[in-house]
């Protein structure tokens, strides 16, 4: 069992899917306690199918039950004296009975506040929230029911956090920014600082420049819906005027930068080290892979699904795979492709200078 | 009104040139209260063209006044009933109005050290500045009149922070690292971590290698200038020997990495997810774009512009704007692309192939 | 002197050379009390000679010594009147010596645990060990002798940390992670967040779909051999069943992005703002650059160097130094070879053309 693990209880197939859905075909009675591989599913364990090309695994697994869809149950049904669990989506079943191992495997957290944190006296802590130890909350935030704070959360002027919000130990979240319902913020990750906003105010050129950058103050909060989660060390800025604003059920990996202003929409899903600059509005749906660059001011539509470190700079309007990322291949093959792409205009030129003295050849 | 601002006093148009220059054409006696983009702002509220493209929302806008240039006067002058403030950059005084109101409307800091702060009784704070809950002091740091420590902010052996600097929730200081009068560090930012320096100590090749890395101390410091801003989660290690130097008026967006005795001209501004090696020296005034990399040991001339996702693996030695990102299309068609630039050289020599077959028909 | 550096006492070399070998040529007397490179260091300074680069400073050089290998002994036998110790690998000697001139320097850690710290009654610490302010340990944790815990360090359930581990500020390590012997995690880093994993749950198409992200439990945990460092702000998610694995004496950079289940080879090397997706497989002894970005459920072999912000995108089996990036160069120079490479296809189809019409010629 991996290290994060702790023994929890089992319980019948038939109290799964009372709970979670589905049909068993097998022993309603049997007993799983946690999840496993198909490969290295025990009796006690239970497996799941998702993918076509674990298929042979079921064959021989020794899981205690096997999560399948109806069709992948077809092309399985030799397989005797195993239980099935028939679900249309077997791994979000899975990850759904998962959590609940881990609820019961979990010693609850015990609602209150840990003396060491610092909480206003202006704030209202539900009585069912677990405030932790080094916890700072300053004047007017509110706090739902069930809200955990870790070790060390700050949580600014006027925050507010919907119920059953969990933030991790560190984070930090700036005055004025909202949380939905059942937000999840790792641990590091940083709500609501300032926008990178500043005015040129100089005079003169070259070495007799003189002048500075003014800070454009930024006035706006940040707006997460219900059902984000956002990763270790990310950080969304707050707007200038307006709110920065992630919609319902996006999900943010670790070490993002959102900046500005930005829009993004629900179900969405950015992938770690990604950075898109302010004032950019993603749509619906979208999937962003990792350490994927976005310009600021540009538009992507509903369902853009771009690869990873790719960079967008202009609106993509359509629905689609989008990419501008090269793998790497053996260094000096590389430089000499390198070498070629500076040069591709001479390659053109003489293509160019061929198809002219072809052309002239042909006059003659 | 966005959910970070609160409502604020109102002040003249009389009262704003007194304090920021500029000169009226209108009703100096209008009073306003906070600002808007031009479409939106109403009777209370100063608006500001700093962009030719808004132009014509002069025309229409409800706004209280507008800050506008000489040049952008005279080419509204037909607009009746607006009042202007005249001024030669609009965006920089919109930047100075728009902090005086968040000032207006923020409630004074209250001088003074949290209860729970922990600082060591070597250190003087002055009476004027303002320490957080669960703030960490160690021995010998100096800290300017009105510093502002935010909750969890940890400051480490003989740091000096002067005047007016504001660090954020949880940043880290380590120990020897100077900030100068101003600076801003927004949460979760580690200023002077070691930089990242290891001595190969092996012996022996492939599997029989053994040996390890021996850790180069950073004995070094961070030196960081005068009203220098630095983001979120942004990282900046100490030098070897010598310190890592950020000059004057730098502004730094999040989760940058600024390697190891680093040197970074004054007025330079770096934007998010950039990463710059060790040893790099960055002239004045440069722009450094958002995720571009930037290799050790080389030199940027002052006033170089690194466009975002660009790489720079040698010194630029001359002003300009400089690239080598590739922006997404299509994924078919970009595969289709990067296969031909693998085999770039095989077109190359295609070509030469028909230079020299008709070279020889010339000869024949 | 930099400003990180504190006045230290000085030693002999003959006491260098008793605790850290080499062999002296010059005088076992001369006394050194810290070190500086060859073209600063003054008469009480050890400098060194690693590169052949400054083998003319040697010549010149005012140090009190000079570490150098045997052959470039041999080069400056000439020099006369200057100290050397004569050791087969100088920069890893110097390493050495400069840890302990500061190790002399430092005022030493006294054991104990701050006033402030929160420690759960059930976790034992060792007297040797140094808990910061404001930290917090959590039930079942096991802290090794001579740990340093900084300030705002968190430590969840059950995490076990060898001996003399150092974790500076701020520092967050989730329930159940392990930390080998002399790791060290620089401020701000997360160890053991949640991976990120989702299963899709949706029905339908476009405006009409509907259904959720479904959370996939992490159950793993960080699993970290000894001698490891881990830079500020670097996060390295625990695993989704199994463990992460992070191998004995890996460096990470600041800001390294390491996803579930990634296995990281012994004394590999990953460099700042690199980001590795989950359950890829590192082999050891490699060196990835900075930014480089690695997909997921990818291996890379031992000894595979990756350039700095090269794309792997799929398995590298053998040995040998991969790169995908482009120098960046003047900006318009590049925008045209770009607009060539997005057309590289009519340029291939010219080349056709021209290869046809010359066969074509040829038939005639």
């Amino acid at each position: 069992m991996a290290s994060g693990t702790e023994p929890g209880m089992t319980i019948t197939l038939a109290e799964l899917i009372k709970r979670f859905g589905g049909e068993i075909a097998g022993d309603a009675a049997h007993r799983v306690g946690s999840l496993a591989p198909l490969d290295k599913a025990g009796p006690a364990q239970l497996a799941f199918l998702a993918n076509q090309k674990y298929l042979p695994q079921v064959e021989t697994t020794r899981a205690g039950a096997v999560l399948i869809s109806p069709a992948d149950r077809e092309k399985v049904m030799a397989r005797e004296g195993l239980n099935f669990i028939v679900t249309p989506n077997p791994y979000a079943y899975f990850a759904r009975v998962a959590q609940a191992f881990i609820d019961l495997a979990t010693p609850p957290a015990r609602p209150g506040v840990h003396p060491s944190a610092s909480i206003d006296p202006s704030v209202k802590v539900a009585a069912s929230a677990v405030i932790g130890a080094h916890v700072s909350v300053e004047a007017g935030a509110v706090i739902g029911e069930r809200v955990k704070l870790d070790a060390g959360v700050v949580i600014g002027r006027g925050v507010k956090l919907g119920d059953d919000v969990h933030l991790y130990p560190n984070v930090t979240v700036y005055h004025g920014c909202k949380l939905g319902a059942r937000v999840i913020v790792h641990a590091g990750a940083v709500i609501g600082g300032d926008g990178f906003g500043f005015a040129p105010d100089f005079v003169g050129e070259g070495e007799a420049r003189t002048g500075s950058w003014v800070k454009i103050p930024q006035v706006g909060a940040v707006d997460i819906a219900a059902d984000v989660e956002i990763g270790a060390n990310t950080t969304i800025d707050r707007g200038a005027m307006a709110d920065t604003i992630i919609e319902e059920c996006v999900k943010i990996d670790n070490l993002v930068q959102i900046g500005h202003n930005c829009r993004i929409g629900a179900f969405t899903v950015i992938a770690g080290c990604a950075g898109i600059a302010g004032s950019t509005n993603i749509g619906r749906h979208c999937m962003i892979g990792g350490a994927v660059g976005i310009a600021g001011h540009v538009t992507l539509a509903d369902y853009v699904i771009v690869t990873a470190q790719s960079g967008v700079s202009k609106s993509l309007t359509k629905p689609g795979m989008y990419t501008s990322a090269f793998p790497a291949v053996n260094h000096a093959d590389w430089n000499k492709s390198a070498a070629l792409v500076r040069n591709l205009d001479k390659l053109r030129d003489r293509i160019k200078a061929l198809e002219a003295a072809l052309d002239k050849r042909d006059g003659e």
